[in-house]
């Protein structure tokens, strides 16, 4: 049993703000996240797949084809994009790491299979910063 | 479930030295470690917390009030201080990240519920070099 | 004559628009950096101060001064801002890292003599991101 | 219970090659990293150790030791080699990271004991680039 | 006058081997780098352009442009490629560090006013390892 | 005219303390840095040789007699050593980065050309931390 991970990136605008709270309470909690014209980060985002290897190819699964298919259906819906205008899986959620996060584990569990027959998703995780990230592991 | 980590750092002096041995003995096992005089690190903490977002904010835990939760009850006992002389929670042990990780464990422990009731601590990563780091997950 | 550089850093917003384009006209020019609902970046910006060491102090600059002075009258202005929106010194700019440096420039030159009498500006390292950064030594 | 872990590194050439296929299905099946004439990387290798710490010492494992064990018994065997030619162990497989990472864990598997009383192989984690890597935890 | 510069990186494989040399000669001047069978490395390239921002877009060089010259001048011909065998322009030649920047400098210097009337190649750096880097400026 | 970087590291103790001045004085101008039980780092140095590479070699100077070089005249008096303690070139003198890297400089001029007829000192960059560092280039 081998665990596989890619590192893909992006860079994207976003705030915290929960519509339902005056602007004072937004930025009450969520201090200058909750500045309305935005702000933005790098994000580095690695997936990692878990499986046995094909005994053919060696892979549990190809990571060229992993790369692309994380650029495909992940990347290219989130760079140089405002995650809380432009990403129509973001709709009407707090353009959270922790939202987006499982957002992005519930395309890929979708997608995964028709690129690797050996191997399942088994993490994710997400840096908004060097110093903050979110993990997530399909877990309830 | 998700995992919410936060990068933290501090500088500080130590040595690997046990005063019940003779210099000799310390010095044959914990080598350049030993030197009598110090030496030191920048030290890296990662703080791993656990658990499901609050449903009305989208946090397991507030990211800069985990920052300043770690830095009011860790990084100012440790940064740019002697490990061997100047942290009472390190007094008469030996100044190991090993011993270091478990005392940072317990005080975050405690403190933790004072910011989220959403989250529990999960893990500790302590890097005393780029190349060298210890993990601790409360396991007995 | 020795060089000290710190290290910084911030996040933000930001669009590529010339407002004196076209719509479509920027797309061309601009790629998906001229998304309307902007992107974002972690930015990381080194300072080098350049001069010889008060024969007092050892310094040609304090860090932690040189950091509070970067951090009071460049980061603040800067972190989690829209560079193109909420930056007074960005105003009728094209808000690029080439203009930014500029006047980042302009503002630490102007400061940097209160802080110390030995050392003079001497270069600014801007990145936006790991792969892409510009540099700037005040040469005309 | 500690986990404690060490990073080391090797520079080596490999191919992927399947050799009961023909050129063109290996071409097909890997890409670029099928060309004839090797290609090559720098590998980070970070192997995780588990366990309590002696009372004596504070070590699950002493790192000055793990280090030479791991540069003897792996690193020594891989760097400025060729895996596919010059490395007894990966000898008629696939020179692949998942078939290599099985390996170096069978052999640090059995050295260990000779250098800890007190801790057992955890993990080991095997970069081939900074956005690819493998991890393997002795999981049948 | 602005610095603009890009990262890139290629993986390859190569040896130094002297081909007028005894094998003992070239072991005893290039160590292990001179493992008949070859070795590798993931090599960072760092370009930088110098010049004066294009009043219309601030661009002294569109970052675009430059990483896709990049990669089609240069890492196309290099990326899973042997050095020794593969590059049509390091034939005959050492395949050092020092040779390659040199090489590399020769056809960016020729490609850039392609992409750019305003900026001039300033430097190259050529990471082999994160420890190891060769720079060029053009001096002669 | 080429610049080759080699970059080693060493851990060591220091405080920042002028022995003329009160504790008060001291706490004052250097804060936390002048803490009288010491406070440490893990430093990085990168030293930098320019040439005209040797016709038969290709190299500037063999990077791996520079690393011995650096590591047998300076790391081994650095690394795991209390800088205003144990090293003999730093005695009576502020455990500075800038006066440490004018000795570096002094002590690789005079034994460079023992390794290299091609190649001169041209820069040394020491990391205190990841964010503060200083150069030399021997000027006066």
């Amino acid at each position: 049993m081998l665990y596989i991970s890619r590192k893909e990136h992006f860079n994207a605008a976003h705030k915290l703000y929960n519509p339902q709270w005056t602007r004072e309470k937004n930025i009450e909690v969520f201090g200058p996240c909750a500045n309305e014209h935005w702000h933005g980060h790098n994000f580095d985002l690695i997936v990692t797949v878990k499986g046995f290897p094909d005994p053919e190819t060696g892979f549990v699964v190809d990571l060229k084809r992993l790369s692309l298919l994380i650029r495909s259906e992940v990347i290219e819906k989130l760079d140089h994009k405002n995650l809380n205008i432009d990403v129509d899986f973001m709709r009407d959620k707090l353009a959270s790491c922790e939202n987006l996060i499982v957002e992005i584990w519930k395309i890929l569990e979708v997608k995964l299979p028709s690129i690797t027959a050996f191997g399942k998703l088994h993490g994710i995780r997400l840096y908004e910063t060097p110093r903050n990230y979110v993990e997530y592991f399909g877990e309830q």
